[in-house]
């Protein structure tokens, strides 16, 4: 099992478009084979920070999720409205 | 339920006294009431990166675990073995 932490820092006042779009590929996402979960969480402390949570059976499985059809739409529009996005791909020691 | 990520950078040649400390955190910490999980993960592609995914009940429990025989013993253990840690506590949206 691998799991991504994938931290966008937003642009100031996108906020709500942002999470329209994250929300479509949250559930775009979850109807694929391979993906155990994927959701969107907020920092408690910074209200700009919003980060994807991610468990994916194997690499295969994210393979697929990147070229995927809703990921080849949604993400470009994330892009456009966040600062930075920083992404780990994790397994456990 | 929060989230916390805890992204750690190992300073080189610290990694497996890093580990031995973490593993130990992680054994008395899942023992806390208020842990639902807690894992020491590695950056599949930057080994110099560990990283703690944990869920807690609430932050009452998070306030107890800082504050418990455990953390107060072993994190400064680890914080001498890494360059930097970014905390981040995170809430479903």
């Amino acid at each position: 099992m691998i799991k991504i932490v994938a931290k966008g820092i937003l642009k100031p006042g996108a906020k709500e478009e942002y999470l329209k779009f994250a929300k479509e590929l949250v559930t775009e996402t979850r109807k694929e084979k391979g993906c155990i979960s994927y959701s969107i969480y907020e920092d408690i402390n910074d209200a700009s920070i919003l980060t994807m949570l991610e468990e994916w059976v194997d690499e295969e499985a994210i393979k697929q999720h990147n070229n995927s059809e809703h990921v080849l739409k949604i993400v470009p529009e994330l892009r456009k409205r966040r600062e930075s996005v920083e992404i780990n791909l994790y397994k456990e020691v």
